[in-house]
């Protein structure tokens, strides 16, 4: 898979995806954005959606928006974020909440569904927000943690999670990529695994949608979390997304424990008891966050066009150059991510002692990557919005910060 | 305070608020919009603050942006809404997550600061979400829900409360206003009994927080919650607030249960386990909706411009003005709000066997109220929004609507 050249202006010529970088506000800018999986640039087409869904949609329509698309919306946008981005068949993802409410959700309702089985498996390098939700949950419930210990340059293999898996285990909670190193893990053979133990899957998807070609339902997730903020572009702090897969759904089992009116099997009717949705809808608690979904909305049209395929061919080429340059040009960093561009996702981490600094050096000169504690600058590269030459004009600051 | 005229042209001449109408989109359209107290119109100037911010802030600022000002949004904004809204000092206001999910977090921390007592006290006409909230965290904490029963054309008085309270309350669960009479509750005289029962107070305020001044550190509220898209025109969907007084941040007594990176002590520390946020930061949990908070900024400095005193006033003027109206003209429908403006909020609800299609119909007619089960046209009158010809017009199309 390695480049057969490394001249970025030749990349950029060849790539079918070029042209779309046009669509993102700011994508011609001086500025080298290197963290487009912390915070993806908003497509120009947001811009005018929002000023237009203000004073149109909500200024014009006013209460009965609600009646008209914004009640059903987090269901029909979910289901098209499941048709584009995460091979989920319809009636299976909601879009609202944060990615930490709805990770409080699912490991609630996921370790009440196997009511007897006392362990959460996590692993330790996994998101901080993922481990918390876990202890947290754990600890009212009375639950043990059992901790996966994988590479922390690399991520959870089977060979990781199978000796902390038994009886007792009632879900396995993994990152499809990782933040940190970027490997992106085997999760339908960690289902397997996990459903021979009787145990559920919870998939954090947050570095993985948008960037990696996903199917859920092929794979046998049980139920996902995600945001869309990262390669979804849909603005900072953007509601994420959940997935519960269908025969959760339609045996009951799933259920939630922040009941909500807008999860109500019927919301208007403001009946005596909470009755949850028969469906997707009981994901749901209170009102859903309108304004936050319009960028996602407008980028799930983009990556449609592009195909998910075409993305992830992307996202290789870039950071196969990426790993090139370093290779070449920065002898003295430690690449902290797979070499095999198989077994990682859209982003890497390249490990300095210096890193803090560089950083802080780097965002002067508006190159932009981010640092991860204790020693890891990195770089994620956005597919439809970054460029070769900025990938290779950000290896070359590194190179110049770590000289200085 | 009955109207010495019921003339609207008079009443909007003499309107010292009058002017400020032309900041809201559509204002001046034909449309009678009596829902503002379910989504207030948007100001003018969200319009093109979302558009600037897509643009400039997140398509210029990026990542960085997080830095620069997001990141402390949350608080820097609720310290504003305490300041101007809430009778709050700085340190005790959120925003973010919806209502519901607050609520969540509130219920369960609040029964877990006074451990031991095994009730939880709501009202019965109170909105479902707070019911359903309460009754799921009774039923997974294993407390038991008492009911206060209230007249449901008035709400929740002293004598209500006390007969339901004792050494087993942990906490009371009210609304300010309550979201279908409209009646007005006297918190802090409430909040006076729980504390004498040695329960906490939560205070729903969505109806109120806008339309009626508040004085949460004074009435010695223990925890609140509200919503920022009716009379705090945020949106569909914008997110919602929450008040933690400073004794129980201080003393260390609130802990909530969804434990998310943005909570915590440190967030960016990564660290190995979740430790709380020393102040009102320990309410968040995933990344702050930042979007959805531009509505919000730009209402709180109109309520900040135009005063607490003189919108509660105006809110007055208008009910007074609906009352005055229904009696004179609406004989065959029954008031089912205080008579009295003191014990009212900013919104009133009329009953009729007629209502659900009467509703139907004013939609149709470009008259927007709405309608609450079983029987009830409710009318919500935001003050800065909406003007005396308005009320006058609506009160004229429902007498038609119902004539024929």
């Amino acid at each position: 898979m390695r480049q057969v050249t490394l001249d970025p202006q030749t990349l950029d010529a060849r790539d079918p995806l070029a042209h779309l970088r046009d669509r993102f506000v700011g994508a011609n800018a001086p500025i080298v954005y290197l963290d487009g999986n912390s915070l993806g640039r908003p497509l120009r087409a947001t811009a005018e959606r929002v000023r237009s869904f203000v004073e149109e949609e909500w200024g014009g329509r006013l209460i009965r928006g609600w009646d008209e698309r914004w009640f059903e919306l987090p269901l029909t946008l979910g289901d098209r974020l499941g048709a584009v981005v995460l091979g989920a068949a319809p009636g299976q993802t909601a879009v609202g909440d944060s990615t930490t409410v709805l990770l409080y959700k699912m490991v609630r309702a996921a370790v009440a569904a196997r009511p007897g089985r006392s362990e959460i498996v996590v692993d330790r390098d996994n998101f901080p927000t993922d481990r918390y939700v876990v202890e947290g949950v754990a600890a009212e419930c009375g639950l043990t943690v059992r901790w996966i210990e994988a590479d922390p340059d690399g991520g959870v293999t089977v060979d990781d999670l199978a000796p902390v898996l038994g009886p007792q285990t009632a879900l396995v909670v993994v990152s499809h990529v990782a933040y940190k190193s970027g490997y992106l893990a085997d999760v339908a053979a960690l289902a397997r695994l996990a459903h021979d133990a009787g145990a559920w899957i919870l998939v954090d998807l947050c570095h993985s949608s948008g960037s990696v070609p996903l199917a859920l339902d092929a794979w046998e997730i049980d139920v996902a979390v995600g945001c869309t903020y990262k390669y979804l572009n849909g603005g900072p702090g953007a509601p994420a997304f959940g997935y519960v897969a269908a025969r959760h759904l339609e045996d009951g089992a799933f259920a939630q424990p922040i009941q909500g009116w807008m999860g109500a099997a019927d919301a208007f009717a403001m009946g005596p008891a909470y009755a949850p949705a028969s469906g997707i809808r009981r994901l749901l608690s209170g009102t859903p966050p309108i304004v936050g979904m319009l960028g996602l909305e407008d980028m799930i049209d983009l990556i449609e066009k592009a195909g998910m395929a075409a993305v992830r061919e992307k996202s290789i080429a870039l950071t196969e150059l990426a790993v090139a340059l370093v290779d070449r040009d920065l002898p003295q960093v430690r690449l902290a991510s797979p070499r095999d561009p198989a077994l990682r996702g859209g982003h890497i981490t390249l490990a300095h002692p210096r890193m803090r600094e560089v950083t802080a050096t780097l965002w002067e000169r508006d190159v932009i990557p981010d640092f991860r504690t204790p020693d890891g600058l990195r770089i994620g590269l956005s597919p439809l919005s970054t460029s070769f030459a900025e990938v290779a004009e950000g290896i070359a600051a590194i190179g110049a910060a770590l000289t200085t």
